[in-house]
């Protein structure tokens, strides 16, 4: 089965909000004398090591204030696992699903009926539009809270397909020993992701130890209403913002208001980020997460349905990004491993 | 003279952003006694005390975690003066005139014409699209870089007309020891203003303690773009978003992604925030700022052209808000008093 879907169709389309759940703490256990005992020694370890240190000596030439350390994060691939689809987007398909028995006329209209006869290649086929019509079916027509309810009752039954394993814990143990090395150096680290700000909020914290306000995503609009005297927020079927591609730089700003000085990334998607944090004059850092280990993960890149990785992986060859080979780099992948 | 300009159509006139520069230290030096100096002893004094006593002590049935004590502050006339004019709006007008020898065909075009005539009626006749048409003028085609450095030299010499001072002085001392004390109990402190997200930024941190990171505001779509190979964010003459009114528990829910506890405005454009913050069940805090004090500072309230406050003012009775007298409340109102 051959399928293309547009990484932006898909973003568009996944424009929602609301994850959760699981609640596994899942705390690094640092050792004293190694911040990433998950990564092996090598290029990759060494230039965060070096970074990290050169940015944080007081007095030293690339000395930055703790206020300014700003790190950004993309999530699909770079935190957690992308593959064989984007978690949202099986959220969606899941969401369809239950609800179709309310929609008897989904039977016969595309994008539901792809996704009701597991057609992936008809999905496709209807394109951007499709995705679009398939997301505000599922992800709008509620108010905030519901949706939150929504999303965290998905996650906590929905098993990824080849692990079996619940979303939440397909997160790279490597990268969340990183998270927690940069905050425990002064830098408030930022989730920046093309996935719906509301899909990852509800878990962010407990799953990366970033809050809700450090969250920075696409959205649907909402509206303001009161009803009974009661306010609430009601998710409306209309885009508000792709935090993709050259909407990402764009969504920093919005939200953050300040230039990181590190990004990390694992796909186009990310590049105008990286580009936006690194080519500002100062000591910067870029890096790329490769998935290279079939075995252990997946391995893809620049031909990938998902996680699309060929003009950033160009990029960081030119701008001096470290590329961190998922199979070379990673002593082990995930926390169960 | 007299003349109406409509709040809604002032703010998306006024969706801008950026000022700062007068970097005035102004830790209040808070009493070990007393962390309101400047506040007199009453009711308001005293609600403010007990709503932090009954969610800061652990145990008790009100207590609330730290990490959503969420208290959001609107900006013009919440916590800075607002008469005879938004401060921004000031700042458009003044850079109206700075642009005019680059435009000698605004001589004969409204709204410039007014603009340069000094003729607010005219101004005000010109409504909402004559506002729009001034502030996209004035705030949009640069880079954020170089509108930062606008508005930062702008408040750097620019005087309010009746105290002769700069803006960033006018302050209210009270609402900076109030916002230093929620901090001191573990509250994060949120600006959710009408005016411009990068109008504020420059200046929140240094002047109210609030981070970049924890501004929330108007805005006007920005572009990311590559020049010369350096990435840059180019500000468009188009509204991004309106952060007033109804808009403002939007813009809270998209920055921060949850409920504030504690809310603080003075105007119907924060009514909404109020209700949004207040009526979720749990203990809640809701203030008014009520300008009562001609002699010190402004008197108006039910209808005042700018920081018009009717609905929200009834409001405040009907659902238990303090409501804060300036010249009863406050002991003093600027640092400098």
């Amino acid at each position: 089965m051959r399928y293309h879907i547009h990484r932006r169709a898909v973003l568009t389309a996944l424009l929602m909000s609301a994850a959760g759940a699981i609640v596994i703490s899942r705390s690094p256990a640092l050792a004293q004398s190694d911040p990433l005992p998950s990564w092996n020694d090598g290029k990759a370890k060494q230039s965060i090591l070096d970074f990290v240190n050169a940015v944080t000596r007081e007095g030293a030439p690339n000395f930055v204030p703790a206020a300014e350390r700003i790190a950004t994060f993309d999530n699909d691939g770079t935190l957690w696992v992308e593959q064989p689809m984007y978690t949202q987007l099986a959220f969606a398909l899941d969401r369809a699903r239950a609800l179709a028995p309310m929609h008897p006329e989904w039977k016969q209209k595309q994008p539901f009926k792809a996704v009701l006869g597991g057609d992936m290649k008809a999905l496709a086929a209807s394109g951007e539009r499709g995705l679009v019509e398939l997301v505000m079916a599922t992800h709008a027509g509620m108010t905030i809270e519901e949706f939150e309810r929504i999303v965290k009752e998905w996650l906590s039954t929905a098993r990824q397909p080849r692990f079996k394993r619940p979303y939440t814990e397909l997160v790279y143990q490597p990268m969340l020993e990183l998270l927690a090395y940069l905050r425990a150096n002064g830098f408030k680290t930022f989730i920046v992701s093309g996935g719906g700000i509301e899909f990852m909020r509800p878990w962010s914290e407990q799953i990366y130890g970033v809050p809700p306000e450090q969250v920075v995503g696409s959205s649907i609009k909402t509206r303001f209403q009161m009803r009974r005297d009661i306010p609430e927020l009601f998710r409306l079927p209309e885009i508000n913002f792709v935090d993709d591609g050259a909407g990402k730089p764009v969504g920093i700003n919005e939200h953050i208001g300040r230039r990181p000085i590190a990004a990390f990334g694992n796909s186009d998607g990310d590049l105008q980020m990286l580009q936006w944090a690194t080519k500002s004059g100062g000591r910067r850092f870029g890096l790329i997460v490769h998935h290279t280990d079939g075995e252990r993960e997946y391995a893809y890149d620049r031909k990938s349905r998902f996680g699309h990785l060929d003009k950033a992986l160009d990029a960081a060859a030119l701008n001096d990004w470290t590329v961190v080979s998922m199979k070379d780099d990673w002593k082990r992948i995930f926390a169960f491993n």
